[in-house]
């Protein structure tokens, strides 16, 4: 194990290293195609060549490490995760899964397996500059439209142009296609979630990404003076929606495995001393059964009403997001748990409640998600953290993955 | 009537006129000492002159104009309301007050009453601009202290820079407290609430100003991903501060004459797909009776307590305000009522909700306040209304009290 151990010493080291790329000074914070990400592609292009692998940059920056199969080894297998952040992000998510990449090929020590394997950091993933998030995967399936390519970002350059600024052409994104040889794709991710730690777990098998629906609630009252307006003649727009943010949390609690969150609530006109006249709220509501998440959508909007009806309040929503749940591809899921059974772990399947590129890429091929325990939970921010030891598990398990993938395509 | 009807007219393009002394163009927005509040100097001492009255500005900027007695009435009566605004303010809330004061005297036709009659426009009650409400009335009862002179503003001009930068003496704000002679004060204002309309009254009879208790709470959890944090091992403090918020307004609901507001909500950091790590919540208390508004701020204050325990949060308040209430002179008040049923209406004694200068005044001298009723109880806002009868009934009400306390003090 001791080199097991060095090498998840030296991944730590080498994502601590590259959450230096930054566009600001003293966090991470590195959007799709910003400065930074260029020392991010020669590190790790640097290290994919060490490795032995053959390395390219596609036309949306999506940074691409081949290594060669043994002879005759006609297949691809991808591993990979995504090179941009959240905004002040933490130093694993995403990144941890492309160095993990390298670090699995790097650990064949130039051995040479029945199928190629690729590398991918995909360019973009979180939807920061943009707010359209996975521009990489969709590109790398083949997915990525005009609309999202003519979206600005909050300086009003489009998708395209901070292509081009980046030296990059966009006549050429087709060519960011994966090549019709992909047998399928491995993702690593830290779990951001305080689930396997809770449960006294390293490493998780996902088995479904959550479905998940956005909406914007606008409830809307009158705004009233705060000393001299009854309490029987008020139309108080936060007391109704505090209420339904109850609700939401009520409905929740009591829905195996349902998430619903209300992440913001905006108060008008916001004065201590005003009755508010206008609420929105977000809900973000998440679930691996579409099913279940659209009842408890339709709950939850059924509910917003009678609340403002018996308040003298109107409520509108807007959704934002209707996005299905995405089930991992089940043989290659068995592989993975059999992967960790070796490794020494006992298996948790779990439903990721985060999107990640495998959700996506899992439209075009088979598709595994391998989490590690996330310390406290904590994700998407300076305190986010990986164990050594579980960076270690990881490693080991999928080391024993691709000899799983072997034997299942011998 | 045809004659008060007129005045009522003239009183409310008076006040129309005066919207327009403004520092955003589109909008009534006039506080402390800018600019606008020149022109409306100008406009007010010139109807005060033309009504045979002596006009003076003093050093903090209130607005006095002087309208002589009968020959050896050596006592004085005051009359007035404030001359600033809020931020995009209606036409009505204070002015109002000054320009019936102006009209009263108009109607008089040059007759002498046993007492002065000084109509007094404060410079300043809002508080928009320094945060400090009742500047004018608190200089005018020598009651305005060193601290206030040096609370900054946006642009961290002090109270006393502004004062000079209007062309005014700061040494010589204690000539503008009010001289011995003053025997009481009368202010008439807009209700600012829906009770008398609710009722189908013209005006109000004010018996208290309300005290009001003013708090910040912070309620604290833990800032998680809305997608990968079962509701279980949530710290949600939005979800916390929300039950608080229903208990607010629960415990107002149940006891008589109690308003209790939530009015600014604050959620930190405030995405869609975070579960919310902090919350501020401003709280504001107002009751007539200081016992009841302290046991139900002790009561809010430990049902927010109870409320982050049960949910592993924690909580803070900080106190901003604890004004007590302020009752008007009671022999002044009967006068009042009087005169209000004199000119034919049925009284309604009530409680104001909002502060006025009234209250600050009442700390020197009889105090005794009319209300007109609030069309739809908008204030604060551009759609803030008066009805002409209500003016004119205010008109003959306040005309028959100058007779009252005529009859009082004979």
């Amino acid at each position: 194990m001791k080199q097991v151990d060095s090498r998840a010493r030296a991944v730590i080291e080498r994502c601590q290293l590259l959450a230096h790329c930054t566009m600001e000074p003293g966090f991470t914070t590195r959007t799709f195609l910003s400065d930074p990400m260029k020392e991010v592609h020669r590190l790790l292009s640097s290290w994919m060549q060490d490795a032995g692998m053959g390395v390219s940059l596609d036309a949306v920056g999506n940074l691409r490490g081949c290594y060669a199969g043994a002879a005759g080894s006609g297949r691809r297998l991808l591993i990979g995760s995504h090179l941009d952040t959240v905004r002040r992000a933490g130093v694993y998510d995403g990144i941890l899964g492309v160095v993990l990449g390298v670090a699995l090929v790097e650990a064949l020590n130039g051995r040479r397996l029945g199928f190629q394997i690729e590398v991918v950091g995909f360019s973009e993933e979180e939807g920061l500059r943009f707010g359209i998030p996975f521009i990489g995967s969709r590109a790398l399936i083949g997915q990525l439209d005009e609309a999202t390519l003519n979206t600005t970002d909050a300086n009003g350059i489009r998708v395209v142009d901070a292509i081009r600024g980046f030296g990059l052409d966009p006549s050429r994104i087709s060519d960011a296609q994966v090549s019709a040889d992909a047998m399928g794709y491995l993702e690593i991710h830290i779990e951001q979630g305080p689930v396997l730690e809770n449960l006294g777990l390293q490493l998780g098998v996902v088995e479904a990404i959550a479905g998940q629906s956005r909406f914007r609630f606008t409830f809307r009252g009158q705004t009233n003076h705060a000393g001299t307006t009854p309490m029987h003649l008020r139309r108080d727009a936060l007391a109704g929606a505090a209420e339904w943010v109850r609700e939401v949390e009520r409905r929740a609690q009591s829905t195996d495995a349902l998430v619903a969150t209300v992440g913001s609530l905006e108060v008008e006109p916001g004065a201590s001393n005003i009755v508010p006249g206008m609420v929105r709220a977000t809900l973000d509501v998440r679930h691996a059964d579409d099913s279940v998440r659209k009842s408890a959508v339709q709950y939850l909007q059924q509910s917003a009403q009678t609340i403002a009806d018996a308040r003298q309040l109107s409520v509108s929503c807007e959704q934002h997001l209707d996005q299905p749940a995405v089930a991992m591809d089940s043989l290659f899921t068995q592989a993975l748990e059999s992967a960790v059974i070796r490794a020494g772990h006992r298996v948790h399947r779990m439903t990721s409640g985060a999107g990640h590129d495998a959700m996506i890429v899992a439209r075009r091929m088979p598709a595994a998600m391998l989490f590690l325990r996330s310390p406290a939970g904590i994700s998407h921010d300076a305190a986010e953290n990986v164990f050594e030891e579980d960076v270690a598990a990881a490693l080991v398990a999928a080391s024993y993955f691709l000899e799983e993938i072997e034997c299942q395509h011998a």
